[in-house]
């Protein structure tokens, strides 16, 4: 058993190893969580929570990367988060682009953290903004979310930051590819990385016109900016730090950063509820009735909705 | 209302309207649902369900129609399900691809649908199976359930089928992106499409590698086999018809079959349990507890899981 209080004290301080064992403890899903999210509710709400996602290739490491350096020069506190949903079959090989975060893997002020939850009852979904909180909770500033892949899931938790950054390059056809995965519409932020290749200006193009960002709108509404940025040299990462800080301090304005966030505490109390009734079906499995439920409808003799009704049944009648 | 016993009967008799309606009922999560279902559970159980998944630009679409061509050749009647999770921003667009299909829409042994059922309570998850269901019961002998994206629902989807098809090609990189999105583990058979281009020979052994295929493995078991194929120009079709029938054939006499379609009716199941009682929550969020519960945790005066303990606790009483 780990002792919590003391944990949490010492994340609190900023001590590196306490807040790497707390998000273990949220990966692992600790039975010990409940009482770690208890200890750590009255120390957050104070982190600007950032997304960031777009299709592979984009260079959306090397941007976080430059993103911080960034927030450092400020003199921020930031957490990065890299949500990795890749499978066990390829695992740790595919984070190897996580070591270009190396640059920061000695300053004290930046926490950096892979997730790569797949698999897991409940997912990303569940475990994502845990590990915010814990970030959050240690003091940072500022919590970067990384995702890698453009699947629902990704997309769901790039979309649940306070500011979604959407970043595209040059010429990847990226554009369709990241329309495809619902990643356009959620961008409070757009980035034109790589702005130096041939084709940029023609791709800040396509998404003004894609977004209908031209066309007017009421007063006082926001208008995601498109931000040209050259990430592996550092450019134009403080125009991006200014674009969030004025969506930022619009939503401040506008009571929207305080909705996003009840919105975001909403679906993740929703999650762990919906995990744990789907941890009391679990149990039913234990005890083999969803697997003769399963085995009479193969048969034809039973639906799936009578099934799920015994099954629902089942979870209440426990409760 | 719509009078089912009617609609079951004439799907039964091979309607396409019919079968489109009740597809129609699966999308749009009809109250009728439960009914539609009932009647059609001593129906199903005949078809052979054939997952086709892969990275964008491999040619699934394609793939899928020369399928469909090669399995209409044998007499079999075909149901296809393409399975889109793009954004209601880019829309109806990014079917456009479905038109390739043309070739079998006038033909009435074939049924195509295309299913976008993003931001769905329980989503393709929840829908899919039931669509398969209603395919099953129309008197399909196989149905065809391709995956446009390549996120982790979809490989879900993908791997729910009695056989999985993982598509590659050539030179794209995608063996990598595969990998990521969790594609690469699932195939029971895996096809190695434009292979006609080079590098056809270097990405099935890339594949052979990474999967380990050449290893030894216990006599009985099942050693994915590697078809190449053209699509486009209908080569290499009856070789993977071929290798599905083996797949199919080995599956019957391991009693694996079984075994998969047991596991795919309990994650239905499941999957409706856990949607019906997310539903139950949701009620809760109409009667603003949850919102009530959220504006406590951004406050600082709740954690997450004690707020979810309240809502598992509403939703049980409630049962």
């Amino acid at each position: 058993m780990v002792d919590v209080p003391t944990l949490v004290e010492q994340a609190r301080e900023g001590r590196p190893r306490a807040v790497a064992r707390l998000i273990s403890l949220v990966e692992g899903a600790s039975p010990q969580l409940r009482e770690v999210m208890a200890a750590l509710a009255p120390l957050t709400g104070n982190a600007y929570v950032v997304g960031l996602t777009g299709s592979p290739g984009v260079g959306k490491s090397t941007s976080t990367s430059a993103l911080v350096s960034a927030y450092r020069r400020a003199g921020r506190r930031v957490g990065v988060l890299a949500v990795d949903p890749s499978s066990p079959f390829s695992g740790g090989a595919l984070l190897g682009d996580r070591v270009r975060m190396g640059d920061h893997a000695s300053d004290p002020g930046v926490y950096i953290r892979s997730m790569a939850t797949r698999g897991h009852l409940g997912g990303l979904a569940w475990a994502a903004p845990q590990a915010i909180r814990v970030l959050d909770a240690a003091g940072c500033d500022v919590v970067l979310v990384e995702t890698v892949g453009v699947g629902q899931s990704e997309v769901e938790i790039a979309s649940q930051a306070d500011t979604s950054v959407v970043l595209l390059a040059p010429g990847m056809g990226d554009g369709i590819q990241a329309a495809k995965a619902g990643i356009l519409e959620i961008g409070d932020v757009y980035v034109v990385n790589k702005a130096d290749r041939d084709g940029a200006d023609a791709t800040a193009r396509e998404l003004n016109h894609m977004l209908g960002l031209g066309e007017a709108r009421a007063p006082g509404d926001w208008r995601p900016p498109i931000v040209k940025t050259v990430a592996a040299r550092g450019e134009g990462l403080d125009e991006l730090v200014e674009a969030l800080e004025k969506h930022r301090a619009w939503m401040d304005e506008r009571g929207v950063l305080g909705e996003r966030r009840r919105a975001r505490a909403a679906r993740e109390v929703e999650t762990i509820a919906v995990t744990a009734l789907r941890e009391r079906i679990g149990d039913l499995r234990g005890d083999r009735r969803l697997e003769a439920l399963a085995a009479r409808i193969t048969e034809g003799t039973l639906d799936p909705w009578t099934a799920a009704d015994e099954l629902v049944a089942g979870v209440t009648e426990n409760g």
